[in-house]
């Protein structure tokens, strides 16, 4: 008999499809699938693509494929939308605009909307990247709406990250804090025809210089403590710092009319080529593998948790009612579960 | 000796403060203070404040903060950004705009900025609006910048959660998915003034209308994983509907201009008499306080699950590295410790 992951390696669509909706839907009975296709991934280059709404991701998202399929590349594109409650991804979107690519075979489109999964999105993400990573997908758009810590934890999944922003979305660029800032490998400027880019791309410019000017903090005696954390969730990058830096460009895009695409591709394929020769991608390798671990151990170990808590304790609703009335204490409950981890 | 928990309870604006910077930085310490103090709360209200960046939502809290003080109440405000990696919060933002009441000593204005902190942010939240609520303040307003995951955990820890959308952000209403009209108690509709107000009102109206149209999807084997795994993140509110359906009021506001926000303050009100009178406050209180407790327990199981993998299999970049290599598998590791939780 044929296994799931065998279909899935030799491209079969249906069977990735499939597999993809079970992850997404947080169904345990795609683990055993995963686990198998995993020796068999690594070889997809995966590019990440985050900004806000509105900021035309879709349609940059469209003029990549162009570019990449005219290259002869085969393209994943995932897209992963945190707030759409319905199966399927977003209500008027993604899908609808990339209708284009839609009877092309070297393409393949899907949407993530995993909600109210404990922090599941990261692990779907992960775990889809994989699948398609396995199919034989060249190269993965991964394209998020948002810009809360969960885009932040899926840009870490990404080996090249671009971070989209449009003229005159804020008042000023309150709108790329500085956490954007860090994940970004290239910045695009999208709808460069409006009044403003120029100004936005010296506010960029400006911030970067900024990052740069900003001292470490003192060593104290939470570092170590903040340091553990701060690896364990994939955020921290200073392996890659003395190995070169890499600036990241700020490229002005009219991804509607196509216009600074070329480009853009091109500075993607030099982060690539940055990565590899300055011996960044391992780094960038190991990221990504910590990224998708946690996110994968996180949702076990929370199910498992609440499992134990409603054997122990009564259903999770009536423990959330003690806590409310004062009668239970959330502290204690949590602490008494995790202290199972530590013996 | 006075505790830290005593003084806070006395409303010493110096013990919250330092207790809410170790909160924010994971300090350990905190957590008996907290457990302290969690008896004594459960007074203040909650609004949440929420919207994609640059919709004016600082503004619109600043305002507030003005109505409320009117009013006579003290006013807590929490600024949460996950995007900005400085510990003080926001770079160019919040605490200078709201400069107005610094002096004010009935307003508390703090920002948190966690990261890189295995879904802290959302346990740091809840922690600080706990420790506000002990400080006696009356109206608690928690501004969040985006749209992500953590944003919607965020909303679930108010009793009135305001979505602040302006007109011509996006290129349609992409920018309000469906996750967010789940969560807004009230929409606000701010810089009313610009164009397509009455278009983004209208849009608005159809999707919350649309909403109503949407049938439950049929059961399945895999419906009860699915709802147990919502109702742990507490994006289920099925408790509510029987009650008699609250409807989001849509409001126009120009909040510079001080326009409509009085009509605001008015509906948060409107939610808090209709939360009281239906009955839901209780069910809405067991919803905050099962989101706070997921938030305590994800981060402190993660925590404990990787120092037990860093005593048995080595530092996390290390077994990150070796599942980069393709060496060890990440889905068994993350069951093999999970595994400890169900025994």
């Amino acid at each position: 008999m044929v296994t799931t992951a065998e279909r899935v390696l030799a491209g079969d669509v249906r069977a990735a499809s499939r597999l993809m909706r079970n992850i997404d839907d947080g169904d345990p009975s795609a683990t055993p699938t995963l686990q198998e296709l995993f020796p068999r991934t690594g070889r997809a280059y995966v590019v990440g693509i985050t900004g806000s709404p509105g900021a035309g991701k879709s349609t940059l998202t469209n003029r990549l494929i162009a570019h990449y399929r005219r290259q002869g590349l085969k393209v994943g594109v995932l897209a992963v939308d945190p707030t759409s409650p319905f199966s399927g991804g977003a209500i008027l979107g993604d899908r609808i605009r990339m209708q284009e690519h839609a009877v092309d075979d070297g393409v393949f489109i899907r949407s993530l909307a995993t909600r109210g999964n404990l922090g599941g999105l990261s692990r779907a993400t992960g775990d889809c990247i994989r699948v398609m990573d396995a199919m034989g997908l060249d190269v993965i758009l991964v394209e998020t709406v948002g810009v809360g810590q969960d885009e932040i934890d899926i840009a870490q999944m990404a080996h090249t990250t671009l971070v989209v922003v449009v003229p005159g979305m804020g008042d000023d660029i309150q709108a790329i804090k500085a956490g954007i800032l860090e994940i970004a490998d290239v910045f695009v400027v999208n709808k460069a025809d409006r009044d403003g880019a120029d100004r936005m791309v010296r506010e960029l410019r400006s911030m970067l210089e900024l990052r740069h000017a900003i001292k470490a903090p003192p060593m104290d005696h939470d570092a170590h403590h903040r340091m553990v954390i701060a690896k364990a969730h994939g955020t921290h990058r200073e392996e890659e710092k003395g190995a070169g830096e890499w600036e990241p460009p700020i490229l002005k895009v009219i991804a509607s009319g196509d216009q600074g695409v070329d480009a853009l591709v091109e500075q993607i394929g030099a982060h690539r080529g940055w990565l590899e020769q300055s011996g960044s991608r391992q780094a960038r390798e190991t990221a990504r593998a910590r990224m998708q671990f946690v996110a994968i151990l996180r949702e076990r170990l929370l199910a498992s948790a609440i499992a134990r808590l409603e054997r122990e304790r009564g259903q999770l609703d009536e423990v959330a009612g003690r806590i409310a009335r004062g009668e239970a204490d959330p502290y204690a409950l949590a602490d008494s579960l995790a202290s199972q981890l530590t013996r």
